[in-house]
């Protein structure tokens, strides 16, 4: 981040540092999607010249590579919580399920984005590298919970771990800010279907 | 359908049916997105002119129209079925979550297309007033499940049943034909994790 946040220029424009630059490229980003986005439409969004952006980044590149990893970085924050690294693995594959929900309401932009990277360039190429890593380390949970008995031994771990994080991932397609669910309430919602069960009675924990 | 599927002609390349027309379209619609499709890109993959492909429809626009319709058919198409309009609501709607899981994966790529629509045009917002109809359904069934006891009254139905799809829309994310896992098998995991839980010893019935 850059020092000079809420200060105006010499034109009376709103100054900008770079998490304020992160937070108005996402948002062009994910309307028009990063490949149909030119420096010259993040220049009028933003109400600055180019010059003033690179001052800040080498450019467009730059801008996705820093928005997506403030997602991935928050994700594989997630995993290090001492309540993601100690105890049972159903009890982890559960609070990471949970942090992970909260991460996406909380950046919902940023996890938007990385969610929508196909691969096209180098720096989609590396956040889909972190992705996969972070699927293998929850498909790797969701393993050892079979392990310790405390998931149901009959549903395939891999296919468990994408279909929760399916669940998980699909709020960004409906979640809107100031509607009055918060994020404890959603994460509340996915662990109790997810891990309990929707079904009336199913809801007593085993293992 | 029209009648000259596989059929060749004077120029040696296969001949196109209205069917076969669409499965090219939509997947070039996927790759590029139908905004970024021109009907020059439909009949350089086609190989076809595009006068042929106007033989067959008015433009891009009923390409999608088409396109799109498919999917939310089939999945009308499941709502009319005799288990899920007979019996009790938990049995009705999970018959539903299963049906819609077979519908994606068998229709894969036209339900991919439907869930990337956002409303652009007239076609678009068409598909998506019918989505939100089905939409609409699933919920309700959710609240009959929640009135008649059977399925945990601490979640919001309307939540639950954006969840449930969430999971099973997911699957478009990743799942490929051709890679061993067959539909009934995903629709199994799907119903087994939302209705019944992952936790051993929570899967049993209530209600």
């Amino acid at each position: 981040m850059q020092g000079n946040a809420g200060q105006r220029n010499r034109r009376g424009r709103p100054g900008y540092d770079l998490g304020k630059l992160l937070d108005v490229s996402v948002q062009v980003f994910i309307e028009r999607g990063y490949e149909g986005t030119s420096m010259e439409d993040l220049s009028n969004r933003l109400g600055i010249t180019k010059s003033a952006i690179y001052h800040h980044v080498s450019g467009k590149d730059e801008l996705l590579r820093l928005s997506v990893n403030r997602a991935l970085d928050a994700l594989f924050a997630v995993i290090e919580e001492e309540r993601s690294t100690t105890g049972k693995a159903i009890d982890r594959l559960e609070h990471v399920v949970r942090r992970s929900v909260e991460v996406l309401v909380e950046d919902l932009p940023f996890v938007t984005l990385l969610l929508r990277v196909r691969g096209n360039t180098k720096v989609e190429r590396q956040a889909l590298t972190r992705r996969r890593e972070f699927d293998r380390i929850v498909s790797d949970l969701v393993k050892q919970a079979e392990a310790e008995g405390s998931i149901r031994p009959d549903v395939d771990p891999a296919l468990t771990a994408r279909l929760l994080f399916g669940m998980v991932n699909s709020i960004i397609e409906w979640y809107r800010p100031n509607r009055g669910l918060r994020a404890p309430a959603i994460a509340d919602a996915v662990t109790k279907i997810a891990f309990d069960g929707l079904r009336n009675g199913a809801g007593e924990p085993g293992g």
